[in-house]
């Protein structure tokens, strides 16, 4: 069986070489370390940059919390589980340059019992919004994405490759959130074919390919120069961003409900953002060339 | 009984008065019109201003829509009516200014029926956010609501005063979208004192109390000069107002969920918004004294 105090320590060290790493690529900036509790056990580390030299705004998030399964995830999880513990590290980082994508990271360990009776299963995920899609580094990004999967399960990019696009799924724009990535929940042994240890380490390896992934992209965009055009374009994507994080995204939603710690429900949210009535981009623009990108289904690699 | 074209021409009749005024009032930009078809019936006109003198964004939209009652919306109302009417003015402006504050009507009239068996109520409000709460300026505000409601009932003002202080509440933030005003809904002769042909005309004082209201708060913030500072100070409070639309506002939820005109739901959006991680007001600065504003219960009468 898991011990979940190893599942968190692994996840507190994951979250703690991602700040180190994003702290050298940034080079203009450190993250702010918050550390909090939560009233009913547990509580987190959050560690937030703004203003960077690469990073306009940014957090890389630890909690591992436990306690009394709250009334609302009994209903949402239809249980009548009575005690959960939860441990995960979520990130989110909005770039000034709006050749480099926005990107996101969540890899998170839930378990809910009553008694030795207990329900656990491992989710997460990673996906990029590119503000301008780059063919070169989207194949990039999802190669890497299905090389790190294929360690594992051969199964898992497809499958989670699909499950990340009809996630991160902007309904009412009838557009995806940006070129997806992999998405996955309700991971056990019962469903990959593997051990608790090997989905652990699957869930480290995911962890662990953030920060060489974003490097990777980082390197392909910060160096370009863009126009105030391009920044302002920047900031209406970043809208459908927040509008997906507020309307759909499970996170966010259930963190509300349940009177989550606001800030770092919302650290996602992006630092500007611009909302422009019936904006359409100009035919053949790389506006329109991205808008047309923003589908299900496209296989990248 | 009233005829409900009657009620829509009228609607139809202060939105092009308030759109002349407001156009007027800016003396910058024109509002551009788009006319729309409902594929299920109906229809409607939005007026839409951007980076005008006074407005960076805003709209005046009407709309008479009808048809069978969508399953969503039987659901929503626990109804199993057949056909539906509903028409209504809806505005939403965002000034340049962050002195001038922002500011939201609705006036609406729903009819859903199967054969002669009708149900039909009237809805709607006014509430202002400032970004910085002038007092005189909301003392005003509110006393003209007052004044408008106390021609019709007594009871008015008190009561939809609470209401606008329950429903323009950021939950999560645990705090008002801004000074509140007036929020009304399911008004009948039943429960007003007042017959059908008077509620109607109290829908549309209120409409009519539009353009005079926000001319004078207009009057009084849009000479003053603002820095950097309180413009970005504007953006972060444009982020609250983005947070209780998408997350709170039952027409935006109604909108996304049935798949309604998504340009003319989101009109509401701000033209820019920002998200500053954890921000603290400096103690005693007019941010601060605002944000000890945006809370139920005051009595600005």
């Amino acid at each position: 069986m898991l011990n979940k105090k190893e599942v968190a320590k692994a996840y507190q060290e994951i979250q703690q070489s991602i700040v180190e790493g994003l702290t050298a690529l940034d080079g203009g900036a450190i993250f702010e370390e918050e550390n909090w509790e939560r009233p009913g056990g547990g509580g987190g580390r959050s560690k937030v940059i703004q203003n960077g030299a690469l990073i306009e705004k940014g957090g890389v998030n630890f909690s591992a919390v436990e306690g009394k399964l709250p009334d609302a995830i009994k209903k949402a999880f239809k249980t009548d589980k009575e005690d959960f513990f939860a441990t995960g590290v979520s990130i989110v980082l909005h770039p000034h340059n709006p050749w480099v994508p926005i990107i996101h990271m969540n890899i998170r360990y839930f378990e809910m019992q009553t008694g030795d009776d207990t329900l656990q299963w491992f989710g997460g995920g990673i996906d990029v919004t590119p503000h301008y899609v780059v063919e070169k580094d989207a194949k990039f990004f999802h190669q890497q994405l299905k090389n790190t999967c294929d360690q594992f399960n051969k199964e898992f990019y497809p499958k989670f490759k699909t499950w990340a696009d009809d996630y991160f799924f902007i309904k009412h724009r009838q557009e995806t959130r940006g070129i997806g990535g992999i998405f996955y929940d309700r991971l056990t042994p019962a469903n990959t074919e593997l051990s608790w240890e090997q989905i652990l380490e699957f869930s480290k390896a995911i962890g662990n390919s953030f920060l060489p992934i974003y490097t990777e992209l980082v390197k392909s965009g910060r160096e370009k120069t863009y126009t105030p055009a391009e920044k302002q374009w920047q900031y209406q994507r970043r809208s459908r961003y927040a509008e997906f994080n507020l309307v759909y995204d499970s996170g966010t939603k259930f963190g509300l409900e349940t009177d989550g710690r606001i800030e770092s429900i919302l650290m996602s949210m992006p630092p500007m953002a611009s909302w422009v009535y019936d904006f359409k981009a100009e035919p053949h623009s790389k506006e329109a060339e991205t808008l047309s990108l923003l589908k299900k289904g496209i296989n990248w690699v």
